[in-house]
Formats: C-alpha cells, sequence, structure tokens
C-alpha cells in the first residue's frame, strides 16, 4: 500500500518530522501560507509528511488539507490514519478526490473511496473513467475486511509456457505501464487459474530458455475474494509471504495482496484485542471525547451490572459483616487478587487463541495449566493473606476464612480465565470481548460467596 | 526467516494439519516409526510440519524430534516456536545442530544457536567452517534484539555504475549462488557504503543499458546494527519496507532485514504489550505449570501489597462501616467501575504509545480527552450508581454521597490511566508493565478514600 519505494526525493525523509517543523506548519496554516504548506510536505516521504499533518490540532489538520485542496498528494492522503482521512475527504473537493482516486492503486482508491460519504460518492465514481469506476464499485462490493476488499488489481501474470526470457522482454517492453511494485509474477492458464508464482528473484537468477513452469512454486493455499482479512493475515504470516494472488469462486486471478497490507491488519487485529480486554470498543490518537465516551460507556454499563450483583451477594451476608467489620476491610483482598490471577489467566488464553496455539489437544493441556497454576498459586497467596490478615486481626480462625476463600477464588480465576474465552471461540464470538467481563464478574462472585459465606457458617 | 518461497513440494500442505494426522503421529512416536515420520513431514511445508510437531504433547515432540534426529529438516526446527525450538535443539545431536546451521541463512543459525546451551556451544562451533564461525560469533556478539542480531549476511548488492543488462546477466551467472530470497539489490560505493537500493521490479522494467544510480531510491533511514528491533520494525511499518540494509557505525552495508522477520518482531511487542497489561511477564502455548506460575507470582505478590494498602484505608473507617452496613455493600461498586475505567484509559494510552500517536502536542491533547471522557463518564455513572443506591437502601444522603465519590474517582481514574504511562514512558521504562498496577491502586484508593471518607464526614 504505502510505496516507500517509488519515492524520488526522499532524502529530505531522513531528518523525520522535528518539533519545530510542527511549530512553522502551525504558522503557516494560520497565514494560509499555501505555497509553503505544499513546497515543505512534498520534501518529505508522505509518511513523514503524514505524521506531521497528523500532529497539528484537529482544526489546524482540516484547515491545512483545505489549504493544501487539490495539491496535496494522494500519497500523503492515503499515509494518513484511517479517522484522520476520512476527515481529510470530508474537506477536499471532489475533485482532488477524483484525481487521488486516479493515481491510486485500487487497494488503496478503494480505501478512499470507502471514506467517502454517501451523498457525494455518485459525484465522484461519475468523474472516473468507466473502467476504474467499475473496478472500483466491484472492490466495494466485497464485506469489509476480506481479501476482496483488501486486494489491489494491479498484479503481473504470465502463461505457463513463457520462458524466463520473454518474460523479461515483455516486462521491459511494457515499462512504467507495470505496476510501481511487485514481487513475483503469477503464472496462470488460458483461463487465467493460477498454476504458481514465480518470485522476481528467481527470474533474476534462472538463464533465459527456463520455462516459467518450470520454476514455478505452486501457491500453498488458496485466497479467495471472501476471506476474512484475520485469516488472511494468519497465512502471511505462517508462510512468510511477501504477496500472493487472490482467486474468484472459479480459482482465477482477479488480484494481489502485499505484505505491507498485512502487517497493517496484524497491528489492527492486535490493537482490537488488547482494547477489548480492557472494555474498550475502538480507539484512536484523534478521537475526540465523544468517541472516547461512545467507545467506552457500554462497558461500563455491563459493568455496573455486575458490580451490583456483587453487591447483591455482599448483601446476603450483611449480618456477618454488622458483627465482625474486619471482613468488610479484607473483602476487596480476595476480589482484587483473584480478579488479577482471572485477568492474567484470561490475557495468556485469548494471545494463545489469537496465534492459534490453542488448537486440538492444545487446549486440554492449557486448562490443566490453568487449574494447577491456580493451584500453585492459590496456595501461595492462601498462605500470605491468611498470615497477613491473621496478624493484622489477631483472629486465627478469620485468617483460616479467608486463606481457604482465596485459594478456592485463584483456582476458580484460572478456570474460567481459560473456559470464558474457550466457550466464546466455541460459539464463534470474538474470545477477547466481553470474556473480561466474565470472568471478573465470575471471580467476584466466587470471592465475596466464598469468604462471606465460609465466615458466617464458621464465625458467627 | 521461513521460505516459503523455495518449497518444492508443498502442494501437499494444502491440506493444512488435519486431527487424525496428529493421531498417526501420536503413533507412529509409539513405535518409533523413524521413516513414517521423516517421510510424511517432510511432505508438508516446514510451518505445517512444525505446527504438527508443536500439537503433540511434551514428551511426545520431544520423542519425535529424538527419533528424526539428523533427518530433522532445519527448515522445520526454525519454523518452531522459540521455546520449542530450544527444547528441540536440546534433544538433538550436535551433528543435526551443526547440519541445520549450516544450511540455513545466518539469521536463522543465529537463531538456533541462541538456543544452544552453553557447554555445547564450543563443540559445535568447532564443526563449522571458519568463515561461517566467524560470521555467527560476530552475529552472537551484537546484543539481543538489535538489527545486528536479527540480519542476514546474505544479501545483493552492486556498484552504482553497473547497468541493469550488467546486473542481471551477473545475477544470472551467480545462479543458485545468490540467496534464495531477496527483494532489492544495494547499491554501493567502493568502500560498500550504502547509496541506495533497486527493487527487482524496477530491474525488471528498465531497459538494460541504464545505470543503477539513475533507477535507485535513496534510503530513508539508516538502519545500523545496534538499533532495538522495535525501532526498525517501525520503521518497517511506517515505510512499508519489505526488506532493508543494516549498515555499521561507518556505513557499510553488513546484512539485510526483511519483513518477514519484522511481523515475527511485531507480533511479540504486541503480544508483550497485552500481557504486560494483565501482569503476565511471559506466556507460551508449551509453558509448564511452573512457567506460568513464575510469571504471574510477582505481580500477584505486589497486588498483594496493594489490596492491603486498600484494606488498610478502608480499615481507617472502620467505625462509619460499623454503622452503616451499606457501605460496605455498596464499596466494591466504586472500586469495580472506577478500576474498569482506569483500565479503559490505560490501554488506550499504551496503544496509542505503541503506535507513536502520542508524540508532541498529541500527549496533551489525549490527557484532556480523557480527563473530559472522566467527567462525561463520571456524571453519567454517577447519576446511575447514585440512583440504584437511593432506591435500595432508600437512603438519599448515600446516595449523593456514591454519586459525589463516583465522579471524582472517575476523573482521578482517567487522569491517571494517561498520566502513569506517559510518566513511565518518558522515565524510559515500558508504560505497558507496571503500569496496571499503579492505574488500579491509585483509582482503589481514591475509590475507598473519597467514598468512606465523605459518608464519615456526612451520614455519621
Amino acid at each position: 500500500m504505502s510505496d516507500a519505494t517509488s519515492q524520488d526525493d526522499v532524502q529530505a525523509a531522513r531528518r523525520g518530522v522535528d518539533p519545530s517543523f510542527i511549530g512553522d506548519m502551525e504558522h503557516a496554516v494560520d497565514i494560509a501560507a499555501r505555497e509553503w504548506l505544499i513546497t515543505e510536505l512534498h520534501k518529505l516521504h508522505p509518511a513523514d509528511a503524514a505524521d506531521a499533518l497528523e500532529q497539528l490540532s484537529s482544526e489546524d489538520f482540516e484547515q491545512a488539507i483545505a489549504i493544501m485542496g487539490n495539491d496535496l498528494s494522494p500519497d500523503i492522503l492515503i499515509e494518513l490514519r484511517d479517522e484522520l482521512r476520512a476527515d481529510a475527504v470530508e474537506v477536499l473537493p471532489d475533485q482532488a478526490v477524483v484525481d487521488a482516486i486516479d493515481e491510486l492503486t485500487s487497494d488503496d482508491a478503494t480505501a478512499l473511496l470507502d471514506q467517502v460519504e454517501e451523498d457525494r460518492l455518485e459525484t465522484i465514481l461519475e468523474e472516473l473513467e468507466p473502467a476504474d469506476r467499475a473496478t472500483l464499485e466491484q472492490n466495494l462490493a466485497f464485506d469489509d475486511e476480506t481479501a476482496g476488499r483488501l486486494m489491489q488489481r494491479e498484479f503481473v501474470a504470465a502463461p505457463e509456457f513463457w520462458t524466463v526470457g520473454h518474460t523479461v522482454d515483455h516486462a521491459r517492453s511494457l515499462g512504467e505501464n507495470l505496476p510501481d511494485q511487485f514481487f513475483q509474477i503469477y503464472v496462470v492458464d488460458p483461463a487465467f487459474r493460477v498454476k504458481g508464482a514465480v518470485p522476481l528473484a528467481t527470474i533474476l537468477r534462472t538463464p533465459r530458455n527456463v520455462l516459467l513452469s518450470d520454476i514455478m512454486i505452486e501457491p500453498l493455499t488458496k485466497i479467495t475474494t471472501d476471506m476474512d482479512q484475520e485469516e488472511v493475515a494468519y497465512l502471511f504470516q505462517k508462510y512468510g509471504l511477501v504477496s500472493a494472488p487472490v482467486v474468484d469462486d472459479s480459482g482465477r486471478i482477479t488480484g494481489m495482496i502485499t505484505v505491507d497490507d498485512m502487517v497493517h491488519v496484524i497491528q489492527e487485529e492486535n490493537t482490537e484485542d488488547l482494547l477489548a480486554l480492557s472494555g474498550v470498543s475502538s480507539a484512536d490518537g484523534s478521537d475526540t471525547v465523544f468517541d472516547a465516551v461512545r467507545a467506552r460507556a457500554p462497558w461500563l454499563a455491563i459493568n455496573l451490572g455486575t458490580a451490583f450483583l456483587a453487591s447483591a451477594i455482599i448483601s446476603i451476608f450483611e449480618p456477618a459483616i454488622d458483627q465482625i467489620v474486619a471482613l468488610a476491610i479484607l473483602m476487596p483482598v480476595v476480589a482484587a487478587l483473584a480478579g488479577n490471577a482471572g485477568s492474567q489467566a484470561l490475557a495468556v488464553a485469548v494471545r494463545a487463541i489469537a496465534e492459534r496455539e490453542m488448537e486440538g489437544a492444545a487446549s486440554g493441556r492449557a486448562v490443566r495449566r490453568e487449574v494447577l497454576a491456580g493451584i500453585v498459586n492459590g496456595i501461595i497467596f492462601a498462605i500470605g493473606v491468611g498470615a497477613i490478615a491473621g496478624l493484622w486481626f489477631r483472629d486465627w480462625e478469620l485468617s483460616a476464612v479467608i486463606a481457604i476463600a482465596m485459594f478456592g477464588t485463584f483456582v476458580w480465576a484460572g478456570l474460567s480465565g481459560i473456559l470464558v474465552p474457550l466457550t466464546l471461540k466455541k460459539l464463534g464470538a470474538d474470545p477477547a470481548v466481553a470474556s473480561s467481563v466474565f470472568v471478573l464478574t465470575l471471580t467476584d462472585v466466587m470471592a465475596f460467596f466464598s469468604f462471606l459465606g465460609l465466615a458466617t457458617l464458621w464465625l458467627l
């Protein structure tokens, strides 16, 4: 996607983005110094220029985009983070969007078009060449987060019976008409079904008279247009791919996916998991307060419910707390430690599921490990908590109660930390989302119930 | 690293690893069916063969490796997860390790050698060709997690005054002596300083008489041998790189890093963050119970301390709880909700720091956003919690107390969720590690202090 290898004047990029440059930009925006902005930003690598723009306040950012208008390079536009690119598209005149779409590869153009609002879409599509328009409309018809949506239509394919020499001559005759960036030549049959791929390094080292079919590697796996992007990213990662052909239902090549897009997907999926584990549905550096509240309030609302559930359990044991105030004082210790143990087990499980280390017998082994780890940590911390509580309140029955409750809750926490995500996965849900709420509720309930229950039975 | 593109018989890989195959393998290990294991595993893509081996129990895994011994393909060995590769190296005879090192590219050989125990290292190094040995010893001398440790010594470089035609002819004459996989030809001066790079796609499309110096792209940034792998991965991601030269202090090219290794690093760093946020220092599918306890007990021990700190605060307000047992019942609600809000802010901050969205003015904006989001969510949940508590206990003074405490704690949680990781980052520490403990302790302390404190002042 980001086409680092086709830039000419990237020398300036070496300096990266220094803070004084941001100050200069802010000043330039204030005085609407169009020429200066265009010249200075285009001296940078597009990724650095995008970085610089992203560091402006959102008002300055939108003004900067508006000032540059048609002269903002599409390469910079595409390097902006998704959220900011959407803002930029909103500010840019139709013609600038049309020009950008013309200039970008089809995957980037699709990403850009995807951010155009409904009511402008028709106007912009009408401005495009009919062939380009058809391609983009086809791309947009694929579901979000699928290979079809991510692929670029620009790729290089050759028939099986071509020799290395013929292929090289042909490529050279096409010259600038070849895609900017590609790593393999796909070998296809007359119906354009993919038979294999020849890495460019192999082309380079092989004598001219060798047939492509003799040096091609067969495709490891078929990436179809409807394959989920997470699955595609997993294949890239597992097989160390740099690019791969995308085929339609009948096996005909329709596009190509390159590794830089997959790196982006891997980051996205990792971010989703990390945020989901903490009950955040999405986040970005440019989020407004409203975005932040919207992404977090729903989980807090669920947590409100589970917290009052815990309160209800505590209230069952009101008589005990009324008589022994130490119970109220110690109660959060059991809940906090067990909650922590549950979160640990959960994080380990979510990671292992994401890296596909939980296939087959591995999940059974993981459950056994978590239970045993819960038992070991349970013994250690039951003794620790029991000892501190005993010394503090000089009450060894209380100490025994909290130690037993602690132990039971630890084992329970380990078990729910692994079983909740595994169950969610089996049900086809994302194990990172919602797991945390379940696990913490289960451990809280168990912590309060076992500690206060035991105390009621034993100490009253 | 994983050389998917140089395999011959990968057709079989398409079937992936099916569960019945794992059963067959277990049986083969039981009866030590050496030939069967070797034949069947080598029919698979090395990544799939490694996957299959990883699904065995750890005893079966070690036995399978021992049975195959010298006949285990180095390509499979290098595809194993780090932890399991270390186990495999331990089981393999010296000669098998030496053969593997001979066959692998220098980055993979270094990774393998790194897992050989001290006492075997000398024996194995002595068996290697002196030149290979010198290279590997140099690589091992670089710090862990640096570009020097990750780079491979095999790359393709050419002088600036070569033409495209001359370069292609030369590459063809080297044939199989070229590295299996490369994506660019580095252009160097007579002292081997990197002047630029020519992507293979550019070589292919350019007429034979053009000079390399006319089509090369200048390096965006210098990757030196001592650069941290996280920094290198960031550059790959930002500039969409597929490979990059690594240079020594004087700018001379010493190796090459490819994107597949960086994908591995990105995953590693993401995993570290996700686990660290939940207080786990490391985790792998093959971890034993002992590994799991060791990775988690330290954080639980710290949490033990902070939990008793919270208890100590509660105990200050013993008289209040003694008189109004509803305080004990409601106390965990304030702590749970605020803790959740703090974790949310923290996860967002850790992610933004990792993706470098927190540079310059952005961090100030983020702090403002978190405070405002804390205020908005604080108002929403203060009203919610206050209403529920009021209806439950029919006590509107209690309701006001919990609402005010909730609001204050929410703002405090948002503030600590962003300031703690930013401060750790400023101090040069990893913001994902330890942040969680600090934030949860700060919110717990604030929650109990404000709720019970206000109740003491107002309700007693």
